[in-house]
């Protein structure tokens, strides 16, 4: 008996299951929520740069330089290192922190670099239009790689692999290499760091790639308001007003006050539960608790434990596969690479 | 003419070479020069340390806690950041760099970790016996990762995917990890760091290996002295007086005085082209500078510039094939995760 109704209970929940979900996927595209496009042709087109294409060279000069910590003035600092795709594409800690043990003046923490291509605007205020000119950021940037244009230049420009390696993604016997053009290929690489998760299938029509929890934090994560925000294939990537409507309960750990408008980029949701701690503070290392405080500072709504505790739920369907790395074997330094410089 | 002159001078080259090659093989066979096996028996039984046997699972566990930066206090630093795989197992840096951008209080410099299952000894000193207990060593230094064993110990059971990966690799659904284990696993992924170059098919017979200038180049190796200390499989890795009889030119560079003996590791010269600076207090950074200043102060020879120059040539042939490293996806921190700390 206690068999029977398993049964039917499974074939009932399934039944209940599928009509609700086509619902839900409907009600989900409603709210602006897309999937990471399944055919290639398409995701090439939603990546790729026109004016810096994305080419099997470039993906691969761009990884090497992604990793290259001699990019840095101490040579200790990569890419990687504040934005490692071993830990979800951030460092895990609240504030980014580099070039000689500083952390970011504004107590800026590290945004995932996983779906950063899905972005409007890159920087917490936005200040960067696209990848291509993010990268050029925080290799410059004092507290994080600490280097000038020249070094960069001179490093890559120090070692013939690269500089021929160049010379082979750009079709041209003389190219050297400008910090332009390292940034450059540095962000083709980004732009192919995408992670399609089980969100995405179902929103390709997959009924079972969510279970019901999921289903039923997806549901109260759109009749929040939530999506209004975290839209589109990044679910997030915007710029909207920070806090929109609440008082925001961390307001006093760093100075960050956003753009000249008070805006705030709105950070992907994708791979969320692998990139703690949250806000641009960093201030919030568990998502229930983040996700009550987005409700009452942006939305103006109350979020209950049982419902944080679905939408959680529905962000584990949000976590992504990760693009096979191999780990680059790079360039030797020669005489002519600028020595690494601790101070 | 001419053509028929060039001709005959390739022709009375090779035969010169093959029977100068097979008195060179000899030559560098007596003098204690050892290849890395060919045959995949042989080489495991060469890395394997029967008392933490290698296993497949072992070494995908290894690798994943090597390069995870969690295991240190501030969350930033792997045993990768400094022993980096993509940059000849090294940090490139004088000086080895970690926690809070303190440098290591003798100004020692991060040996590489390539091939360092082939030395005697572990670090510079020889403090260590195997791969085992080294990797218990920067872990815990101040300033290396800074770690307590308990946080080391918190962080792996914090996270269920590392441990049901000991689980498995030790096959004892009862397995906690301590941080012996954590140590034990890491060692067994750098028992596998090994990197075959052009000298090992030398040794193993094929002239056509090296190229004249690199011959001559070990020839004056052997003639030298030079493989008096540096050779077996690692072309190092036994522990030596320093200085042996000269005067060394950078002793006041750091106050590194070797063992109670005086003693000090020979480091391999397996990839040296890559892992500059040199010495163990990183003052060198030109290989011919290096090599005359070792003639000087452990043999008591001159090393004119052309010698140096052709020793360069055969150090070239060290340069070994790195082993195919996919960047691991580290599991996600948990609530239970000891949060970094900076400080």
């Amino acid at each position: 008996m206690k068999k029977l109704t398993i049964t039917l209970s499974v074939v009932a929940a399934f039944g209940l299951s599928a009509v609700a979900s086509d619902a839900l996927i409907e009600k989900a595209k409603q709210a602006g929520l897309k999937p990471i496009p399944e055919n290639k042709t398409e995701l090439y087109k939603l990546i790729d740069n026109p004016k810096n294409p994305v080419t099997d060279e470039k993906i691969e000069l761009g990884k090497k330089l992604y990793f290259d910590p001699r990019l840095s003035k101490s040579g200790l600092i990569s890419c990687n290192t504040c934005h490692n795709l071993a830990t979800g594409g951030v460092d895990g800690v609240d504030v980014a922190t580099g070039h000689k043990w500083r952390g970011n003046p504004h107590h800026l923490n590290s945004p995932t670099v996983y779906n950063a291509v899905f972005m409007e605007k890159q920087f917490w205020d936005g200040r960067s239009p696209d990848l291509e000119d993010q990268a050029q950021g925080p290799i410059q940037a004092t507290p994080e790689m600490a280097a000038t244009k020249e070094h960069v230049e001179k490093v890559v420009n120090s070692m013939p692999a690269y500089v021929k390696a160049f010379k082979q993604a750009y079709n041209d016997p003389k190219f050297k290499p400008s910090f332009k053009d390292v940034a450059d290929v540095i962000a083709v690489f980004e732009r192919t760091l995408v992670t399609p998760s089980r969100f995405d299938e179902f929103l390709n029509g997959c009924d079972k790639a969510l279970t019901k929890k999921e289903k039923e934090g997806l549901k109260i994560f759109i009749d929040k308001g939530c999506a209004s925000c975290h839209n589109g294939v990044g679910l997030g990537g915007s710029m909207q007003p920070f806090p929109a409507v609440g008082k925001y309960k961390y307001a006093n750990v760093g100075d960050f006050k956003g753009d000249k408008n008070g805006m705030v980029k709105t950070p992907t949701l994708r791979n969320i539960l692998e990139t703690r701690p949250y806000f641009h503070n960093g201030a919030v290392w568990d998502i229930e608790e983040a996700i009550k405080i987005m409700g009452e500072t942006q939305l103006g709504v109350k979020i209950s434990d049982k419902e944080a505790d679905k939408i959680k739920a529905f962000f584990g369907a949000l976590t992504g596969k990760k693009p096979y790395v191999r780990y680059p074997e790079l360039p030797a330094s020669t005489d002519k690479t600028p020595k690494p410089d601790l101070n």
